[in-house]
């Protein structure tokens, strides 16, 4: 079985699972911290797709520190499969929601300051910022795996 | 070899192909028909990214076309890597701006009619929606490429 570093397992594989969970919490924390995103369906639907990557993304960086710490990766094909679905799956939804908050905040962009104090429209922006950067990590988590499934 | 249905040189291949290539032009033209698509980032997105879509589409639906007449799949390794590549590639532009463009069309629906008229809205929303049919039928094909790969 060889090494792929970024995959389950690796302390590559940890570090991203960790900046999953870090700029997702990001995400979540811009977006639901004084503005009123619950106006906008896009910025519903960030909040609840940042809300369902962070528990998983967090789970999956606790096994991969779990397994870091015993120099022993815990590697099995099924859960390897059930994890690379799931990615996919949140990967999905994570691109979907943030370029439809990306959409909507370029749109409060071009509006003039009564529909959106600067100060709240950055913070929207900051909120898409991360999870496009959550999404990025994700991306590279999966392809990663992915890469590993044919060597077990 | 086995012959996964849906994957390349297969006539369910070709089909899928041809479907996305019919989904693609229909968002297009729906979009680019009448409204006035320029004043919005994400429908200027979705048509840049419907109109890459098009010629991958359709160049891939003649390859898939002629192997089915010659009853003999063009399948090299090489090829089929770089062509799965390219899906993802299109795949996650396509995802991005149907989700932008639905974003749009969501917004533009809640505001009064002055905004944008029914009839012109319309447009919209059937592209958004054949967008995301488009996206649908490249992410079949490309898991059914993938699924072909190790086999080869």
């Amino acid at each position: 079985m060889d090494d792929v570093p970024g995959s389950m397992g690796t302390s590559a594989g940890f570090a991203l699972r960790l900046g999953q969970t870090i700029f997702s919490s990001a995400a979540l924390l811009f977006m639901s911290l004084g503005g009123q995103f619950y106006s906008y369906t896009s910025f519903c639907f960030l909040v609840t797709i940042m809300g369902l990557v962070i528990p998983w993304s967090f789970t999956l960086a606790l096994l991969d520190g779990y397994s870091v710490l015993i120099t022993h990766p815990v590697r099995q094909k099924g859960i390897l499969f059930i994890i690379i679905i799931g990615d996919w799956v949140l990967l999905t939804l994570t691109l979907a929601a943030a370029s439809s908050a990306a959409a909507v905040v370029d749109i409060l962009l071009r509006a003039d300051g009564s529909v959106c104090p600067p100060k709240i429209c950055s913070r929207y922006l900051l909120s898409t910022i991360f999870a496009f950067l959550s999404w990025f990590l994700s991306m590279a988590s999966s392809l990663f795996n992915l890469w590993l499934l044919p060597s077990l």
